[in-house]
Parts: C-alpha cells; sequence; structure tokens
C-alpha cells in the first residue's frame, strides 16, 4: 500500500507537495463546513482538511475516533498554527479519502490521560497500547535491547539460545511445571534463568554467551514481579571481576547514551555489601543523595534510656533541615520502621537552637550536643540487636528521599556493590542457603570449609537508583569445591547426584574459569522510563493474580487433553 | 585474566613479541624431550613449544587432552611449517605455564570427526559442543540471527516480546499445558506461535514487528522437528503482498552476503501453488534443477494399458541420461513413489535408439516415439486420480535429484509460492480447514461465501532449495469476514466466543490491513550450514523420543508440587 511520509514528518518545507498518509482517526470536527481530522500513527499526527466541494466529503462526514483511513493530498500553511507538534505548522488539503476500517466508540478513550480502570486497560489491552504514552513504554524497550545487545555483539559474545523446557531443581523458587504426554508422570520445568546451560556453553568452549532470556517463577505477584520476566544473561570464560564489570558498564554508558542521550560516567563506583548495608541500610543504596546512616552506640552507651536497653546497636541519620516535619509525618515514619522490623523509632530535633523530642526526658543539654545536629535538623534513631535497627533505618532513608525531593529521576547512579557473604543460615531450619546461588565462586575455599558463616563470595551487583538491576558471581570450575558447596548447603549426595550430578560431571572435563552476570531488563526498562509499575513496559502482562485478562487465561482444558497429560485434577 | 590473543591471530608478522594466551589442550606431545601442545580456543589453534630447561616443564609433562591452561611466551618461527592452518607458521616458545582446569580423559574425542553414538553425544552435550563443526553451527546460528534482525530494525520494526503463559486454543497441533497454582484445574499454555499477538500489536497501532520467537507443538519428532524451536515472526500493518515479500528478500540478500558472502539475486521467482504441484508435484520446489512433470494423459488416452485404465491422470518425468539406472535402482524408486501413494511406476528406456521398458508389450514403436524421448533418456510414469500422482512424482523428482547429484548444496534458489486454496476439504470429518490457518484473508470473500471450496487466500511461502522456509499471508482485518471464516471451519458460535471471542472483539475497533510472516530460523540455518539434521542448530535439543538426555528431563516431581498444582497422576 502506498504512502509517502509517516505522521511526524511533514513540515513547512514540504508546502505543495502531494503526499499519501495513513493512520487512525484521533479526532475529526467540523468548523463551519470544513472538516478537520488530526490523523495519527505511531509517530504522531498530522492534520487533514476537507473541503465540501470534494468527492470525499460524504466520506469524510463519516469519520469517527479510531476509524483507520488513508488519504491523498496536498501540503498548505496552516491558518492557525500549533507550535507544540512537529506537524504544526502545516496541514494536508485532503483530495482523496479512503476509510479502510470503521471503528465502534471504544471502551476507552485512546488518550495519553486515561482514567479507565486498571481491569479494563488490560482486557482491552490493544487500546491501551495504542495510547502513545503506552506505545512508547515499549518503544523504548525495543531500543534499550538493542542498544544492549549491539555492545555484546561488538564485544564477541555469541547470542545463544537455551531450551524453554528444562528440568525441575527445586531450590529457591517455584518451578512451571509442563506435563510430558509421553511419559506419564513425568515434568519439563520451565527455567528460572539459564543459569546451569550457561554454565554449560562456557564448559563447551564457547567463551562468551549472551542471551535476552525468558524466565519463570511461579511466585505470588508484586507491582514489579511478573510470572515470566526477561533477562539479559551474560557469562564469559577467562575472566575476572573486573572484566566483567567492564563489559556492564559499557553496556549502559552506550545504552543510556544512544535511548537516552544521558553520559553516565564509568568505571562505576563499588562498595562492599557491608559498607552499604552499614551506612545505607540497604544492599541497593541509592546514590543520589547522602544522608548516611551513622552509629550512636558507643554515646547512648553512657545515657540510661529505657528504651534502649539490652539493645547492642544504637543506630541513626541525620536529616538536615528536617525540623519541620510534623507530628503525623513523624509517625507515619515509624509505622514505617516497625513494618520493616525496626524496634522503634526515636526523634531528636533541633529548633532555634533548642532541643526536643521523644526521648527529651532522659537527655542533658551535654547528651544533645554531642550529637552533632545543626539547627533545623532532625535525628531519627532506631536501637536494634542486629542487621534489623539497619534494614529500618535503610526504608526511612528512602522514605525522607521522597518526602524531601532529594532525587532527580533524569539522574542515574550506578554502583558496584561487592563482598557478599556466600551464604545465610536459616535458623528456623538450621542449614545455610546460598546468598546468591549455589553456583557462586567462594573467595576462600578454606574458609568456606571450615567456617562457612564467614565465608565470602566472588558476586557483585549492580545497583542503579536504589534498585539492583543486576546480579553476578565468578562461578565454582572445580568438581570438588562444588561438591563442597553442595554438601555445606544440606544437599545429601544422592540429592546432588539425582538433581545436579550431570552438571557436577561437566566441571570434570576442562571447565575453564568463568563467571557471569544477568541484567533485569524489565527493572532497566521501568527505571529507564520513569515508571513504577512492570506492568507498563511488557507488551501483554498478567494481573497481579495471574491472569490474563485479555485472553482470559489459564483456562479449563478439554479432559481428552488431561488424559493424554495423564492428570486428574484434585476432588473431581 | 590477562591475554593478549586469541589462538587464531598470530603469524609470522608477530616473531618476537611476547604474548599471553590461554584455553584447552587439543593434544600434547614429547618429541625427543620437547614438548609440543596444540592449544585450542573457539577461534582456532596455536602451537605451544616447551623446553626442558623450562620452569613449568614438569607442568607441562602433565598435560593431558582437554587440560584448561594459560602461557606466556614468545612468537617464534616453526620449523616444519603447517599451512593449512593461519597460525601454522609459528609457535610459542612458553616461558610460564598455569594449569586453570585438570580434565578426565572425556567418554569421546573432541575433535571434528567423531564416531560417538548420539546418544553419547547427547549425553555429554558440553563435549560433543566443544567440537569446532559442533560449535560452528552455533556460531553461524548467532551470525544469522544477527543479520537478519539487523534488516528489520534498520526497516524500522520493533523488537517486542510476547507472553509464553498464555491460553490453550486447540486447533492444529497439540499444546503444552502448564497448570495453575492459583487456579484449580485450569492450565497456561505454550504458544503454537505468536499469531493472535501479532495481529494484536497491529490492532494496537505499532505497525511494523517482529520478534525472535519460541515456539512450542507436543507432536511426534522427526529429524528436522523439535518439541520447542524459534521463529523470526513478522508483522505488518499497511501492507500488501509484495511489501512484506521485498522485506523477506532484503533479509535474504543481506543474512546470505553477510554470513556465506554469497550473492542472491532479488526479487524472486513467483509462481502459483497450483503450478508448483503440477509441474514439481510438491508446493515447495526445488528450484535448482528443472526435470518438469508432464502430463501423457492424452497419449495413454489413445492405447490399452490395464495399468491405466480408469485412472484419471498419466503423468511423468523424463530424467535425461538416465537410461543407464539398474533394475535394482528402479526398483527402489517404485517403492519410494509407493510411499508417497502413487498407484504404480512404469518406467520406459530408450537406450541404443531401442525403447523398452515396463509396459512394452503394449506399446508400438509409433507409440514410443510421441513420447519426445532423447537417447539414454528414461522416462517415468505414475498413474492416478488425482494429486496423488504428482506428489509421488514430486518425491521421485527429488530422489533422482540426489541420485544424478542435480544440486550444489552452495547454490541458493529461492522461490516465492502463492495463490494458495484458503480451504482444505477433509472427507472424513466432514469439515474444511485452513490450509494455512483462520487468519488469512480470502481473495474475494462472496466466493468464501458461496463456494467455499475454490475460496482462494492472499498467502504466501518462501521455498528455498525444496525446503518451506517461511509462510505467511494478508489477515482478515473486518470483524464479518473473521466470523464468516470461523463459521466455514465449523466452529460455534459459542466455540468462537469461548476461545477466539477477545479477538474478534478487538476487530471492530478501527484495524489497520495488515500482514506478515514467519521464518523458520532452525530451518534457515540448517539449510545454510548444510546439515540435515536440527539437532546440530540446536545448542540443547531433546532426543527424538522428546528427552533431554543430559539433563534427564522430563523428570519425576516431588507430590508436594503435585499437590499445589490440584494434581494427580492418574492410575496412582
Amino acid at each position: 500500500m502506498k504512502y509517502t511520509h509517516y505522521n511526524h514528518e511533514l513540515n513547512i518545507k514540504h508546502l505543495g507537495q502531494e503526499v499519501y498518509l495513513k493512520g487512525w482517526v484521533q479526532k475529526s470536527r467540523n468548523l463551519g463546513g470544513l472538516i478537520f481530522v488530526d490523523l495519527r500513527d505511531r509517530f504522531g499526527i498530522t492534520q487533514l482538511m476537507v473541503k465540501p466541494e470534494n468527492t470525499s466529503y460524504e466520506k469524510a462526514l463519516k469519520l469517527r475516533s479510531e476509524f483507520v483511513i488513508e488519504v491523498k493530498g496536498v501540503v498548505i500553511e496552516r491558518e492557525s498554527k500549533n507550535l507544540g507538534i512537529p506537524t504544526g505548522e502545516i496541514e494536508i488539503e485532503v483530495s482523496d479519502l479512503e476509510i479502510l476500517s470503521a471503528a465502534e466508540t471504544p471502551p476507552m478513550a485512546v488518550t495519553n490521560e486515561s482514567d479507565a480502570l486498571e481491569e479494563t486497560r488490560l482486557k482491552y489491552r490493544y487500546l491501551d497500547l495504542r495510547r502513545p504514552v503506552m506505545q512508547n513504554f515499549l518503544i523504548q524497550r525495543h531500543k534499550i535491547t538493542q542498544a544492549i545487545r549491539s555492545v555484546l555483539v561488538k564485544e564477541g559474545f555469541y547470542e545463544l539460545e537455551t531450551p524453554i523446557l528444562g528440568k525441575s531443581t527445586p531450590e529457591g523458587a517455584r518451578d512451571f511445571l509442563v506435563p510430558s504426554r509421553l511419559y506419564a508422570g513425568h515434568f519439563y520445568a520451565l527455567p528460572q534463568s539459564p543459569q546451569i546451560y550457561k554454565q554449560l556453553f562456557m564448559v563447551a568452549g564457547f567463551e562468551k554467551y549472551f542471551q535476552i532470556a525468558r524466565c519463570f517463577r511461579d511466585e505470588d505477584l508484586r507491582s514489579d514481579r511478573q510470572l515470566e520476566f526477561t533477562q539479559v544473561d551474560i557469562e564469559a570464560s577467562f575472566i575476572d571481576e573486573e572484566d566483567i564489570q567492564r563489559v556492564i558498564e559499557n553496556i549502559m554508558v552506550h545504552t543510556f547514551k544512544e535511548v537516552l542521550d544521558v553520559d553516565v560516567k564509568a568505571p562505576f563506583e563499588k562498595m562492599s555489601f557491608r559498607h552499604a548495608m552499614d551506612f545505607y541500610g540497604t544492599d541497593k543504596p541509592d546514590m543520589r543523595y547522602d544522608l548516611l546512616i551513622k552509629d550512636f552506640s558507643d554515646l547512648f552507651n553512657q545515657i540510661d534510656i529505657p528504651l534502649f536497653n539490652d539493645k547492642k546497636y544504637i543506630k541513626g541519620l541525620i536529616m538536615p533541615n528536617g525540623a519541620g516535619l510534623t507530628r503525623k509525618q513523624i509517625d507515619k515514619l515509624a509505622d514505617l520502621v516497625k513494618k520493616n522490623h525496626g524496634d522503634a523509632l526515636v526523634f531528636i530535633k533541633k529548633q532555634n537552637n533548642e532541643y526536643s523530642g521523644s526521648i527529651n526526658k532522659f537527655m542533658s543539654q551535654k547528651d544533645y550536643e554531642l550529637l552533632g545536629l545543626n539547627n533545623e535538623d532532625i535525628l531519627f534513631l532506631v536501637p536494634g540487636q542486629d542487621d534489623n535497627c539497619l534494614n529500618a533505618l535503610g526504608a526511612l532513608r528512602v522514605e525522607l528521599a521522597v518526602l524531601f525531593e532529594l532525587t532527580n529521576p533524569n539522574d542515574y547512579k550506578f554502583v558496584w556493590i561487592t563482598d557478599w557473604p556466600l551464604l545465610e543460615y536459616d535458623e528456623d531450619e538450621k542449614r545455610y542457603y546460598a546468598k546468591h546461588h549455589p553456583f557462586t565462586q567462594p573467595k576462600d575455599v578454606d574458609v568456606l570449609l571450615n567456617n562457612p558463616k564467614e565465608a565470602m563470595a566472588k558476586a557483585y551487583d549492580i545497583v542503579l537508583n536504589g534498585y539492583e538491576i543486576g546480579g553476578g558471581s565468578l562461578r565454582i570450575y572445580s568438581q570438588d569445591v562444588q561438591q563442597l558447596m553442595f554438601k555445606t548447603l544440606g544437599l545429601t549426595d544422592e540429592d546432588v547426584k539425582h538433581r545436579f550430578g550431570f552438571f557436577v560431571d561437566a566441571l570434570k572435563y576442562g571447565t575453564p574459569p568463568h563467571g557471569g552476570l544477568a541484567l533485569g531488563l524489565d527493572r532497566i526498562v521501568m527505571l529507564m522510563t520513569h515508571t513504577s509499575n512492570i506492568k507498563d513496559v511488557v507488551a501483554f502482562p498478567k494481573t497481579q493474580s495471574a491472569k490474563d485478562q485479555m485472553m482470559q487465561a489459564p483456562s479449563d482444558v478439554d479432559e481428552v487433553q488431561l488424559e493424554e497429560l495423564h492428570l486428574k485434577i484434585r476432588g473431581e
């Protein structure tokens, strides 16, 4: 079908040209006999004008929003210009007009601003996605994907595909299962990540691999989580931490420049996990503002405050010029602290050079003066036995940044979090879990063997503006160390053989040192498009209750399908 | 980790340079005290030499095949040169050598030639893939994928992702199902293709979409089929057949040039489905050779041959210089004809200007002379009532091309097959099936309404060297026509509503004319790498019995997993 221009292209330079355009009717209006139509395509809008004497006038009279049309006409100068859009100085005097598709009145308006319910938007996703603001999310996603891939290809990584129908290895999140028709009672599993496959690519000598990989977790959904998600999965051989970090930095610098025209500075700052916890109260610190956590334990050891008795730590943070917070606001912050397992929230204000606050009656002027407050500051304190007080202060820090507008969304601050503990001890189950995953290389095998609690990992996360956007590690490439790791995690020899036998086997025929990282593509697109709703950056998302509203999936299936799969529904 | 070169890079120009290399020991040999090592990486091989006086000599003595090492050394000229490889004029005199990983003797040799059983190769896939010939399949796949994508991106297509967890619409092949944990007795389905999603992208106004999409069919496997496969899925709005064909031609021209340095001429030849059937006996003709089917019905109508009585058609093909075929070879061809539902195979030879053959006693010299045979030709005839005789001759044609070596694998001949019937009538089930799929646009809606058997489709397949590598069509974009199509296929209003309700709904809010095509990526890689086994071009394939030999999937799962999914195994 013939068309000469998209709807963002024509301007005053094209005056007098004959053009063919197509698209959707954004709106149509009759002004004193002249019909004006805003014609929309994926790039923009052009104004059409149809005169009463034109043979297409009858057709033009029928136009309603969302009709699909094609027109032929001549570019003329507009009388009343709209300098807000690229085509705003011209319009098309239409000579021919064809209606390609009529449209019923849509159940939601196809405009950037929408007051449609989320349920309606998801049911009519194909209309929701017609809104330019929504199209833009997916177009940016496309651009981001291309930019990331181009760096990897240029650096010699091969894009290789791994199976979606794999094996269930129940560890960590829940697998989605796929019943086998040929083997009664047997199941494939959808991959939670291509972790094992990508390491096998390294065993197989491909040296540099990546994949824009779909991953699946049958977990309860949140606003930033879907049943299926996409990660940029990367692995390389003969590399160390610095090498892989440099690749990721190149990706980020190029992608932010290409897509947002933003200059990101590399190399990124590095921070140990411990430092991040101690000063930011989180393993994913937002580096756009300071507001560091301080340790006041020694100071308050000297003062007898019942609330602080028996507490190991008294930590806090000073919000400069925060003394104006109302009691109501502070109460809300106290709730936040408790929700994040903080024991309590204590505050001290310095206003007009007078101190006040929730522990006023225990504090002397001299005590106050040791705190280091400037006039108009507020200090928040959280007492605690362990890292919980840091977690609570971390949440408080983020909330204060919102309240005091400390962040600019167009400011992008990356940080590497390094020096992770290898294991986490679960007090209830009396066993260790891998902090990242069981293939992460320990910094020192002897420590893993003799004092697993202290074992550190060759792992690194990349954090952007307070969100983890990727995590990686060097991997274990020795069969013995891998066995030790599984054993430390409480797997019996039988377990290991049954679940990971082939993988442990694979390590013994000459495995190169290797490592990698996986970037969360959905999260990166969210941050780069400034949305906090993952559904905005996924074309056909599931609801929070794991449903496809448009297609009505999951759905029941024919009994004969279940028979073929050797399955029965329980309770039927 | 430091390395200065890959193992295909060093040559006589680098003499005297100090270099760092890494890789796998291809082989190691001790010649008069000197140790020679062939060091392999993904690009090639470099020869190392370790002298007895070197401090690394003890380590070098330990080297066995598939050890992973890194070395430092100096490039020197080789005494006995191997001009068969790029590095064959030099070797590295090693000063330092580190063993990064030892290797047990692998269960199969890591060499291009392998006599390992397929079972062994699949079980130790990570070793099989280490063989350069196998690595090359996946590296070519990577390059082909990048080349195809680059054209689509350049032409303004957006790469958009569609869900893997979708809805079961049992039509055509069998779906893989995924039980839902939240909704007892409900299932997601893995997509057989993103057909509906990509049309919804057009409804949503994205105008140009593509995806390198994983698709799933729970069908019995053949050597060219896997449970999951990859297609390059393409859709565009405001286009006609020529537009989409031009995009595909651009893809092919660019990809063959980029990956194989082969010049492909576009536009490709076009041929109607009917013509292909009549002259090539197939809808996917190999255009690298002629050998056209001819209709001898009129001629044999004049001759009384019992075998031909009551047969509607007598069709055949002449193999020039084929008269030397032995009786045994001809018997094999007759078997092939019968396997392809041909009624019988008759042959007539002209040798030393004498005619002979299986119907000699019915034929006069005058009859023979009407056949148009040259000396040393052989004519094969298949009588039949319908297209079966064409199918049989089509299979015969392909086999003759093999026997007489009529094809060159480095010759690439594309052809578009157009003008397809819209429907196929199933005599047993007394109903129509869509020849492509139920979204294909009819050429004439009135014919579909009044005489569905004769309805033609706006569909086109692309065929390369006798293989269908892609199929596409313009789509129905009117709700009424879509309803008519479903009705013609025997779906009740209830069926349509339940299965496709949301989709029929979507067509009524302003749907642009659109169409597209899906390319079979696995098949394209197979043809471009000259393998007939799909497993060669898939990193981790399933066996013909749908198993992952390496991981042992599908596997049994914990009872608790089944309980969570509300499932029971039948018969337990």
